[in-house]
């Protein structure tokens, strides 16, 4: 029941998502009198689906806190409940994403390990596609958040987007090891000196997020939230911009009507819907937050990235390192005491 | 002598600035034996030029301390110690960021209510131009600093940009009041119950830079930088795709080609070199840094964005601003005990 066109952009988007996806089925949590008559219209997608009825939701307004106490029927508090439950793979919601983060961290549980879980997503680059995280779920991050968030990266790159040796870097302000905050420059010393089995590349800028310099990107909520959100604005402005030059006057329409296949596959390309479905690292569970203001479209590839992540056995691959984290806490403890 | 391209790029910088420009007079200071095989082929710019040799450079590795302490007699200190001296109204440099902060600071002095200058541009969005501020001078910023930097950013919109009354947002991770770290919280409920000739607009998101939310966006240094460089990274790949996509096809090329006029005043209009020339604001007087890649039409603006402030009394009308900002302290003060 999460997001603007919920729910007929959910069940429209399973009805997309399972045109390439097989051996999936579905729990539709929310109400059965809105969902029953589209899933007439959406007859693919009832063949693979099972309403849940409840009538109480989570509305975009309420505080993760606030969520947590009164919204326990909510479809949103059930859905994870399946999860935790073991009855359902993984969720996926377009809902208010702190009452998410909040009841998904309450029902499955945090890894052992991980601090704070971290939200991640992929971004397309020069180079290919490229993990950042985190994105808003901590505003405030020390080096130990950090080192769990390359931890945690560097296995969604390797698992979700099949990239041999991802390398990993931390956002800064400057490549040199001088320039940044306390967090990372003390994250990026540990990583350079532990024995993790992880391709520390060092520092980035900003625009080596676009250049596809390394395969993930680590960084604090904060500035992790505004380096994406400034990304999605440039590109907007981008088209904008491009799309009042090339109708400005007869002979480049005419152009542009000529290039309109290369037009489409360039849209395409960078269309945000791509690459929709935020995955909250670090929860015993597979969670993803689609942006509540997708479409059908959208939906589908969040559901995409939710299946993808249960069949590349995302959580396991995360418990394995996360054991060599453990194992490398001594020296991590050793590095913390020279940096300090 | 700093910059990737200089001195050729400084000395074709003032060729080009000088075609629009009147009345204004360069030193250039630097390596006479290179800049003056140079002055002979750029007349117009040597009919307003005066040459000071010095043999002395800062280099791009130098550390600021050390440039400050080793580089008296640099091209970019003798530059500085000229408006310092009331010889020249500002000074523009292309060289390493961190030693012109340095000097600049040491040689002009921070603004009287100043704890910290601020390093500030203006970029390109859907509505216009808008100020950023501070882009990397600062990885550390308190409540006081941001309000500072929202003084002198909407001084900068009113003077320089021409914009009567500049609204002026804080950059944050979500619209509400509760979000986002300490400092931009109490920096917003301060600038929202001050007597501040600002109209405050509120917390804006990383994607209202692009959207021109507001004139002035007031942020730390360490995100700032992350920002307008991801800004830029985004830029660039969204370029390269659509390159790619333009040549794509003999079809797509034949339009591009028709839709060329289109396409250059398109490209002309995103052009970093339009956007160059960093200003140091919180200083008493005018210093203004280009970008260290950027060629003579870059440089060229860089000088426009100084002689501009020089003949709007920036530093007059800071200052003034400042007043209210002291006169305004027991409101703060009063403040910042009721949210602490």
């Amino acid at each position: 029941m999460g997001g603007d066109k919920a729910p007929n952009m959910v069940i429209e988007g399973v009805e997309i998502a399972i045109k390439t996806l097989t051996d999936v089925r579905f729990l539709l949590y929310g109400d059965e009198a809105k969902m029953i008559p589209l899933l007439d219209r959406f007859k693919a997608a009832r063949a693979v689906s099972e309403v849940r009825h409840t009538d109480d939701v989570v509305t975009n307004e309420e505080k993760p806190g606030q969520a947590l106490r009164s919204g326990r029927n909510s479809s949103m508090r059930l859905a994870i409940n399946a999860v935790g439950d073991g009855e359902a793979a993984g969720v996926v919601s377009a809902g208010n994403t702190g009452a998410l983060m909040a009841m998904a961290k309450f029902v499955l549980k945090t890894l052992p390990g991980i601090a704070r879980p971290a939200i991640a997503t992929y971004l397309p680059t020069q180079t290919g596609d490229t993990v950042m995280l985190d994105l808003g779920a901590n505003v405030n991050c020390n080096a130990d958040n950090l080192i769990q968030f390359a931890v945690m990266g560097e296995v969604f790159a390797r698992n979700v987007l099949g990239i041999q040796h991802p390398s990993v870097g931390i956002l800064n302000v400057g490549a040199e090891g001088l320039k940044g905050n306390e967090a990372v420059k003390q994250a990026a010393q540990i990583l350079q000196n532990s024995n993790l089995p992880i391709q520390f590349y060092g520092f980035v800028e900003g625009d080596d997020i676009g250049a596809g310099t390394v395969d993930v990107i680590v960084t604090d909520g904060f500035t992790g939230n505004i380096a994406l959100k400034t990304a999605e604005g440039t590109a907007k402005v981008f088209g904008t911009f491009l799309k009042e030059a090339l109708t400005s006057t007869l002979i480049s329409k005419l152009g542009a009507i000529l290039a309109r296949p290369a037009l489409e596959r360039f849209k395409m390309r960078v269309d945000p819907r791509r690459y929709n479905g935020a995955t909250f690292l670090g929860l015993n569970g597979i969670c993803v937050k689609s942006h509540g203001g997708t479409d059908a479209l959208g939906f589908a590839n969040a559901i995409d990235v939710a299946v993808e992540m249960v069949r590349d056995g995302l959580i396991d691959s995360i418990k394995t390192d996360l054991k060599y984290l453990s194992e490398d806490s001594s020296t991590i403890e050793d590095a913390q005491t020279a940096v300090n």
